[in-house]
């Protein structure tokens, strides 16, 4: 850690992403925990943000006041909600820092206050932080763009773990939307959910959908290019649940030197055409 | 091919699978084509088998005299139809050789003449003539048995070509009714066909199913044991059709030495305990 | 098949490719097979190209008049010979048709000739015809541009049947180089090509490869991307050989009414930025 | 947890994996923590069990003297050192427990006084905790004694994380062995350790094996059986290093009620025939 490194603040520390990002921020060479936020009233406030996460005395108290918290920081890190989301894109704006944002469940509302925020802060907003996920999905569509559909069936496999309660994944249809972008089609009236019992042969164009569960998997994911001899596969497994926070915090360091804007993992990734 | 080959009989010999038992016996070190047949009144009736089957002349006319086929022959190889299979059932009993039958859709009745004919023929019949299928099941079977399924949960996935019509394949009902087996559950009100929208958390000792369907897929099977921190999958993947003819030659060899009765694919393998 | 469809010679027919060509021309909606060219001397020399080809008689007996099959054709598949295709690259430029060219092992003096035949011919050119495996090594090099070397590793790993008697396969390696280029790195100085004993920890940066040879498996090959909690996995699956005829075929269809030049299947699949 | 869970004490209860175990016996149903062990001079003695693993207090302080922590102990989880084993052994058989050995680098000296011990106490004892590797070893075994080595050949590929600093690693050569065993052939004089270059076609016969590094993998292995026309994988993944501690805990629950004698992980999977 040095004078150089660029100065984060975790809001909703003391939560599970709270402490996994505190853990993360501290072992990212480029990147210091400059303050931790928690509500007022939480129990945390004051303890050694360190000491909460499992990662040794740090010296940073948790606070309860965002307002100081990002005063002289460069960069905030964002999994709370909606509501506190959009409170503090107000403060990153005011701030002029860096503004990452990994909060779903935002309304159209939230999220034009959101954008609306990134005329002064250096917005990074995504449904999935992980950098693997977003890759796959930019090389989802370009697959499904080059290969031609007369030939080429599109299947999307996902398996999670059985506590999981939908099928299928949200990072599923993500991955099928993209594809389906590729195509110039609409997801929804050419998707293939289910097959059971007598199906009749598969409908052309379609993007079908297949879910396993079971033990304890995070979350494995593929796109598979089906054609006459040839199976092409883009496949995503996530090891473990820090690689959204890890994402989070390289998007930061990204969106460092960057210019006020609205932006999204894969212009993290380079990969924004 | 020398004196002490086995002479096969192929049934059915103008056929699809017919002709590639022609040219799977043709290349199978310890193995002879002896004798085809056809119907009567099939226009193949007279030709070379050989030439028939892609694999060049080799002297053995299409007869359509099964009685006369069977004669100086060590066995007969079978995948017509079940009227056809128990006729010849009776025919491969009195020459007393082997009947290796890859016909399906038998009902009881077939399956008991079948049977009986296993007092004076060596009788090899099973649903699927691969070895690495056949493998899969037994497998599939003592892993299942094995760890507990209050930590581990099974589920099938299986792949074929788009112009399948129905799902889960019928391998795939396979290697679930051996899973259940082994956990000594019944399939059917324990299996879990579909996922999709609010399905809540998987129910404990079921078995679940998945399906993909694209491109030219000959067929690819997995059961996938997932536990706490940990997955075992056990998978087959057929790359041609093949393998269910070079199946039936290898039970057709295996069989030569053996007592009459009546085998499976698992006896082959030496798996039946 | 109508007048529309594209007027395409194979030469090489009898060869086992040209044979595959043929029947997948004879398969493919928009191409017909106008002329089949074997060396004079070939005692294929007359017979029917679609009987030689196993697709039945199809009226187009195979010529050793190669200028004379290339006058009214619009285009021309070859898997010949260096020689051979140099020589075809020089009356496809006089016909100013398409010529479409999977042959291995060009010197740079042939290919250079091939090349200023672009000036009056479509030439496309590739050392790889299938469609899945451009596309992978595109995905593989513009994913290994965008995930940063600090974190992520980058593994090669191929099967093929127990016959190859080379290891890594040239898709292997062409996947290795995609990377490479990817990474803006020399492949040949930082590739890991065996990995047995004690070897230390993995250098940063290195491209590794891994092969698996066995049974008659056509090409598999991955390219694995592995970071810290998540792994990204771009795979490709031959499942027969008629896939090179079919990029081939694919290839000739695109070029029709493209200019006189010379491409790459990436052109084809149109993702050469 | 109640009065008839199995009484079970950690010894090297401060370390990494130790700190591993009073967590899972923590959440294992049928199992408490009776007992925490440390060396004498150690300062952890006295702290609590739970604190030190981060699963809360349990009530168990940390002590130096496993003679006491064994009186009424039912059994003892230890993934120490062979010379701490080979003092534990003693203890556990003079106490007549259970002894669950997951220390790795034993002497045949040492491995002689364990087994002796095996003679008044219950001992598990195992190079690879994990359930599912040793299930996957037996399958492996089976599978290459059931399909004829003359058409089906057998590979090994493991991955593992950037870090790891020998090839293959120990479970892939144990699984090596298992299906050499399969087959009754010495893997040593049988095995490809490495393919670069021109290799020439594959041995009959030999079992190949293949190595990939990257990222943060725990620990991927696969045997795949290569046939013509088709393939049989069966594969391992371990998703994190909890697994070994749950294998030992399920080892001890299930030795419970054995005769006191020498046992391996088969034995508590019920597959030593």
């Amino acid at each position: 850690m040095n004078d150089t490194d660029m100065k984060l603040v975790v809001v909703g520390a003391a939560g599970r992403m709270g402490q996994t990002l505190i853990r993360i921020i501290q072992e990212t060479p480029g990147a210091k925990l400059h303050a931790a936020v928690e509500r007022a009233g939480s129990t945390f406030i004051g303890k050694d943000a360190g000491e909460i996460a499992g990662a040794g005395f740090i010296g940073v108290p948790v606070t309860d006041d965002p307002l100081q918290a990002f005063l002289h920081a460069e960069g905030v890190i964002d999994f709370t909600s909606p509501a506190g989301t959009v409170e503090f894109a107000g403060l990153a704006a005011q701030a002029r820092i860096v503004h990452v944002v990994g909060t779903t469940g935002c309304s159209e509302e939230d999220n034009a206050k959101i954008e609306a925020a990134g005329r002064h802060a250096r917005v990074v907003k995504s449904g999935n932080m992980s950098l693997g996920v977003n890759l796959l999905s930019v090389l989802a569509e370009q697959a499904a763009r080059a290969l031609p559909v007369s030939n080429w069936d599109i299947e999307v496999l996902e398996m999670h773990h059985k506590h999981k309660v939908d099928a299928p994944s949200g990072t599923a249809l993500l991955l099928g939307e993209a594809a389906a972008k590729g195509r110039g089609i609409d997801l929804k009236s050419q998707s293939v959910r289910t097959r059971d019992g007598h199906t009749g042969a598969r409908p052309q164009g379609a993007i079908g959908f297949a879910t396993l569960r079971g033990g304890s998997v995070v979350g494995e994911h593929s796109v598979i290019l089906a054609g006459e001899g040839e199976l092409v596969t883009l496949s995503h497994s996530a090891l473990d649940r820090s690689i959204f926070a890890r994402g989070a915090v390289a998007a930061a360091l990204w969106a460092r030197d960057k210019k006020p804007g609205f932006y999204s993992m894969l212009d993290v990734l380079g990969l924004n055409a």
